[in-house]
């Protein structure tokens, strides 16, 4: 029944409907009538449909309700609230849950959880919460969770879990199938089994896949997998995910600093990895701290304020240079009307160096051997690109302004701008990693910086030494 | 030998020297090696060195290379190499690997793969060298590589892979186990059974771990998990991510217009799709078409000329907004100096706006229903903030130029185009999804058009009429 490269022919037309389109999602259907049903207080009905929702769905369709509704839904679901909702909530959502349940009812659904699931969400409360929080929990997952916690934080021994299958590779394929069926505290489920040796140190995994497709007189030491690499406990999770998108891995050991294995990060873990990842490069480029859509304007004002704060600094600094050529600009007012082109101009060619950076630094393709041939080639990119857009803008600024000069000196002003963003895009960053400042955060005020100052300056510049 | 929730202790001490900071990635030191024996011509000693490699860490060396020792290298791998190794390339240096091997070569390596690598492969090449290797594949690949194509681009039909197990729920848990062990045409690897009825239709998924930990007579239609989703073969890969990454899916069963189940996708395609997705967007916003570092200069220049020509014709407008008041500046310098501060406090403000929305509706957390309340908020967010800049660039006005009239219309000016960036800064990437434009591609000109322009015409217009 298996269905192999080519034996069940697919059929070539495509379906007239797009079902896909939406096809995960929660019907608005389905929440109308959730609304409905708490308006008119039935209770029994809410509880019914929402009960038997996967977590996931719950959790979105807690987040879709107005605030007032979603307070009675939960005071509804509370009793049997589904502790798998809580890691899949927004954090201002769950911030509403923790007030709402209390912290004794809300550490009793921690205390149920997986303990990477557990220590995220501990992690994620402020530290008097958590300090009430964990004061309620059971004694042995609190003490399980301050050892997490005293791992950095991002780092595997932060996001790992604890429960595993560990075997011996002595054992038969066989031995390994009863122990799984018999064995009483098997986590609830498993990606693969790891070998270890009599000190529990990891020597190879094996894929479940393989354990099933084989005679039950095998040895798991002849069928396991020993190009596994293991994780040390203070691997940072961006390595973690690369590693595992390299390999397709579904499942990796993690081990202590002599080498025994202490727990293992699963696949599942790591989507959510990648994705945060992905997130916070793409949010820090823009200077944000967080995306959450349910905090309050309050909130979200001020966790702005700050980047833009820095920024009215990098904009005060372009005007002192502007500033600078005041007297020019009384005499060739043509100059205050040109002179954002050439910035703007600079700032978007660096952007694009810039993206690339920062992208290329995350994924490790832009590495200490490669940086010198990366750096030459955007430079010669924006000398490139700085030509093209030179002859267009300088025949523009002399069209328009009906003066051949001003239109020279703008290209001239233009070249430089530009081959300076390909210079500064690319050292800019890498400099920011030399010192381990995560080059996303701090990388786009630098190099704005660089590009108004330096567009301002030598477009005016230029305009004072050969216009006057 | 289960680890549970708190049988280990961890030791608390993190280790002195942290291996994970480059734990996975390629050794600098094997690099030198490797070229040192390229260069020896030590050819036996590569290939033994190489051949012994994971094919993601001979992907990784490949790329690493100067393309002289590149192609060296490959001339020594090419009778024994990897087809594995070919997904995991940079689609540049595939680029070269094809031209270096010939297209019989490519194609052969190409029909050994699992059917949505190979799909993926012949997809990433341009429409003659498809053809072409095309032509040169064996009848029976061709054929299921066509029907993977004529799926839309990014639908699950795209991705997914034709290998699976299928099973009839009757069969017992030992029937099945059975069955794994003793059929011919197994997949290497498999993360799931899909349990289907006799028209082939998916009824329910049993995991691998599952089936492990059960009794031989268990029935496997009790056994299975019938809340699968299942994704029809029109399904974006964006939302099938999304999918999986809420409910942490290690696989799920695609089916065609009729119901049948006609291939599946693996969690480790979607980790693919998840860090595309991301990059995609990430990209997009800096008006990127691709990060290759691999790419020569000509070609980089010319895949971002568009954009910067785009950006080009914003900036102009703005310099028509300024061009307008000429007269005006040409009596207050001073706004000529101030006037970026407006525009680009606006555009950076926008820009955070922006991320968040581009964010939002990536994740399906901005939506039609919560759509006019978020833009409410981000606002109001603008209002906030725009007070806040307003006093600080009017008190830096007033004191720079001496002249409290000139500070309260910038501060004016500034409260107007903050309010401005945070009503655009949502409002553009949902009508342009509206409109099915990606909102991730388009957005930036338009709003830092918008900025710009607002900045410059209400600083200047408000000048002209109070100042004058």
């Amino acid at each position: 029944m298996t269905d192999s490269f080519s034996q069940k022919p697919i059929r070539k037309e495509i379906p007239a409907s797009v079902p896909g389109d939406e096809g995960f999602d929660l019907n608005p259907d389905f929440i109308d009538e959730i609304l409905t049903a708490l308006d008119e207080q039935q209770t029994e009905h809410v509880l019914e449909q929402v009960i038997g929702l996967h977590y996931a769905d719950a959790a979105v369709l807690i987040e879709r309700l107005p605030s007032e509704q979603r307070n009675h839904l939960l005071k509804i679901l509370q009793p049997s609230f589904n502790p798998e909702i809580l890691p899949e909530l927004d954090a201002a959502i769950r911030e509403e849950v923790l007030e709402l349940f209390g912290y004794a009812d809300f550490a009793a659904l921690v205390a149920v959880l997986d303990s990477d699931d557990a220590v995220y969400l501990i992690d994620m409360l402020d530290s008097e919460e958590r300090d009430k929080v964990m004061a309620r929990l059971p004694a042995e997952e609190r003490q399980v969770i301050e050892q997490a916690l005293a791992f950095p934080d991002y780092s595997a021994g932060r996001i790992m879990q604890r429960e595993l299958v560990a075997v011996p590779g002595y054992w038969t394929v066989g031995e390994a199938v009863d122990y799984l069926r018999t064995a009483a505290n098997m986590p609830d489920d498993f990606h693969a089994l790891f070998v270890v040796d009599p000190r529990h140190r990891p020597l190879g995994t094996v894929r479940l896949s393989a354990l099933l497709k084989v005679r039950r007189t095998v040895l798991l030491r002849d069928l396991m997998s020993t190009e596994m690499k293991v994780i040390p406990t203070a691997m940072d999770q961006e390595d973690i995910a690369l590693l595992f998108r390299q390999r397709d891995l579904l499942a990796a050991p993690v081990v202590d600093a002599s080498g025994r294995l202490v727990g293992c990060i699963t696949v599942d873990d790591v989507v959510d990895v990648i994705d945060e990842e992905a997130e916070d490069d793409m949010l820090r480029l823009a200077g944000l701290s967080e995306t959450s859509l349910y905090s309050a304007a309050m909130d979200t004002a001020r966790s702005r304020f700050t980047w833009l704060v820095v920024n009215l600094g990098t904009a005060v600094l372009a005007s002192l240079v502007i500033g600078m050529f005041e007297a020019t600009i009384e005499k060739i007012v043509a100059l205050a009307v040109l002179m954002p082109i050439v910035a703007s101009m600079g700032g978007n060619a660096g952007t694009q160096t810039l993206t690339v950076a920062v992208r290329g630094l995350a994924m490790k393709d832009l590495v200490p051997e490669n940086a010198r041939r990366v750096l030459w080639k955007e430079v010669l990119v924006g000398l490139l690109n700085g030509l093209a857009f030179a002859v267009m803008v300088g025949l523009v600024a002399w069209l328009w302004f009906d003066d051949g000069r001003l239109g020279v000196v703008i290209a001239a002003a233009m070249v430089i701008n530009m081959v300076c963003a390909g210079l500064f895009g690319i050292a800019i960053p890498l400099v920011l990693e030399r010192f381990k400042v995560d080059p996303a955060v701090s990388s786009t005020v630098f190099l704005t910086t660089v590009t108004d100052v330096v567009g301002f300056f030598s477009f005016l510049g230029l305009a004072s030494l050969f216009l006057l």
